[in-house]
């Protein structure tokens, strides 16, 4: 079959490779009808993430069930579906086969963190930019298509929306649990009487500040999904003004890092202390300095960014300023179907959202231009 | 008046200084009765904190009433209180005199970042160590004692169980709350079919494994908060052998830096996942690099340490394990009712807490012992 493979950094070949087979009992083989490229696999493709060379890329893809394991029940052959861009191990099929596999993590809603869930499209599991894909635990990696979305835009729930929602999401509960005693722990256990609680203002939702870091893809459904959970004012950060553009059609405030001053902006607007909350997702240090910056003493940091440098802030400094910080892969499967139904909700405002449909075999000038910032999204079409 | 005060790195002089006046319509001054020497002293004194010098020390301590300035209602001459250990502008007393300084962060709970409240026994603030004390924003910063604590045993209310207790809550709240959906967020506002909602297991804060990286008097409260929030299992990690014998006491499992594998015994627990949670209250990178490495994937890292130094892990690191992470000093106020309470309810835990009590003329000698660990807690008479 063909394949997009990864030889090396700027260096993409569309060429042949086995076509995979059943090799354990959960899996299924896919025959791929349409497949994303995403920002984070440019990171490989920049030559930033330590990797070998070989593998099939791509992590967003949809296409039909072409084969399926003896323990998977919850897809048939010819069904139409969609990839989670990692495999997760929680699966109704290890119950049903009495499999010894259990991932505490998944088990637990940390499917980020599966022991055993490496990212389709990496060295460690072959990616989805190719006419067929092995999808390991298929019950817990594969979704159905819903009638109300089209094939091409279920490519942005592989991994974009939901890991943006997730950011925000994350961003925006650590600000409403802010409350700072323990009755969210424990509720009445403590049998602490009223009177000792002492009452403070509740932060509205409404008059919450977030910042979006970052207006690539990922950024985008973080605003989208700050404006639907209810923020009041989301800015939105970038360089580049076609993603401002479609920041501001999410519902922010775009701001333009090389025109606009963004600290004194956000600064002015909260009588000087900062956003409540910043959503980072670019994954440089620069974004994560500006996020610091940014937020309000007390603030919450989300960064679904991919770093892999050193912090560029301190330990006096995140003391100093009470930070509140996570980091990290997106959870995707937890929060898939609520994420779903925002994205299906608002699907009208992702109408120019994919701006190049390009054949596998032209993968490379796909890369390159999307590389360059000259596409928006791009999708391969087989 | 006779004061102790700041002349430089182990240079503790106790001296002649001007007795305090009231200069602000919302300040008492108290006669003080006792006076604690508190862990974080220990900073300025080894000169590990930039500061200058010359002001009075320590920012725990009991008194009379001995004036109250014009707005000051909820107190009266001759009263005995205690101090938190900054003062706050949230009071009821701006209200009653229509003052315009506001303080948002108080307003919303976050006391521990008031735009105007210096820690007591800084060089922005003198503190109690001394004959007499001014307090500023008495009605938020002085709180009554209760009839069922001895005077004494409230001096560990002035910084030390309210800055533990609020270093384990952070702690488990933010597991407790892990819970990766918006439900949390916007209830149900988004209507989510409850077949979307997965289900994974919730683990119950009696399989939760809490680490307390440092068990001097910090560590110890927090050990003894996570006990009584629930948490199941609490590990305490020291290298003196008292201190861990105090964290026993609060119901910690003692593990001893010198001759315990601490990292190999928390992974051993825990099917060699790591804690649940951390709470750091050492202050140092080495403490705040194990409690890195001793947290699980998605785990908590609750840092109340003063930090100030580089942080001991990349972005690179803090993404690959999912880290949630707050940092900063406690926020008193919203706690102090409940920490108070469970205190109380504990306070015969804290019987040997105070080892020694010495006159304010003999405060050098005390400096001195505490920071060589020949005392837990020192307490000045006056």
């Amino acid at each position: 079959m063909q394949a997009v493979v990864y030889e090396g950094p700027f260096n993409i070949v569309v060429k042949e490779k086995p076509k995979p087979v059943i090799i354990d009992e959960c899996d299924a083989i896919l025959k791929v009808q349409l497949a994303g490229i995403c920002g984070s696999d440019l990171h490989m493709y920049r030559g930033h993430q330590e990797t070998t060379t070989g593998h099939i890329m791509g992590h967003e893809f949809i296409g039909t069930v072409e084969e399926i394991g003896t323990a998977v029940r919850r897809f048939s052959i010819g069904q139409k579906v969609m990839s989670i861009f990692s495999p997760m191990w929680k699966l109704a099929a290890t119950e049903l086969i009495g499999h010894s596999m259990k991932c505490w993590f998944c088990e637990h809603g940390y499917t980020n963190r599966c022991v055993n869930g490496p990212s389709f499209g990496s060295m460690a599991l072959d990616g989805g930019q190719s006419e067929y894909v092995r999808v390991p635990y298929a019950e817990s990696t594969l979704e159905a298509i819903p009638d109300e979305v089209s094939d091409e835009r279920m490519i942005i729930m592989c991994d974009i929306f939901p890991t943006g929602y997730y950011g925000a999401m994350k961003a925006l509960m650590k600000l409403k649990l802010g409350k700072e005693t323990a009755e969210s722990i424990v509720g009445d256990i403590l049998h602490t009487p009223s009177a000792l609680r002492p009452s403070f203002r509740q932060q509205p939702l409404s008059q919450v500040v977030v910042v979006c870091l970052g207006c690539g893809p990922v950024g985008v459904c973080a605003v989208l999904t700050a404006k639907v959970l209810g923020a009041g004012t989301v800015y939105a950060v970038d360089s580049v003004e076609d993603r401002l553009e479609e920041a501001r059609k999410m519902g922010a405030l775009p701001l333009n890092l090389k025109t606009d001053d963004v600290l004194a902006t956000v600064k002015s607007a909260t009588d000087g202390r900062g956003a409540d909350a910043v959503v980072e997702s670019v994954g440089n240090q620069s974004a994560l300095r500006l996020a610091f910056d940014v937020v309000r003493a007390c603030g919450a940091i989300s960064s679904i960014g991919f770093h892999q440098s050193e912090l560029p802030f301190s330990g006096f400094e995140a003391y100093s300023k009470n930070i509140d910080l996570n980091m990290g892969r997106a959870a995707v499967r937890p929060v898939f179907g609520e994420a779903l139904k925002v994205f299906a909700e608002n699907q009208d405002k992702f109408a120019d959202f994919i701006t190049h449909r390009m054949p596998l075999a032209e993968a490379p000038k796909a890369y390159e231009i999307f590389e360059k910032h000259q596409a928006r999204k791009v999708i391969l079409k087989l």
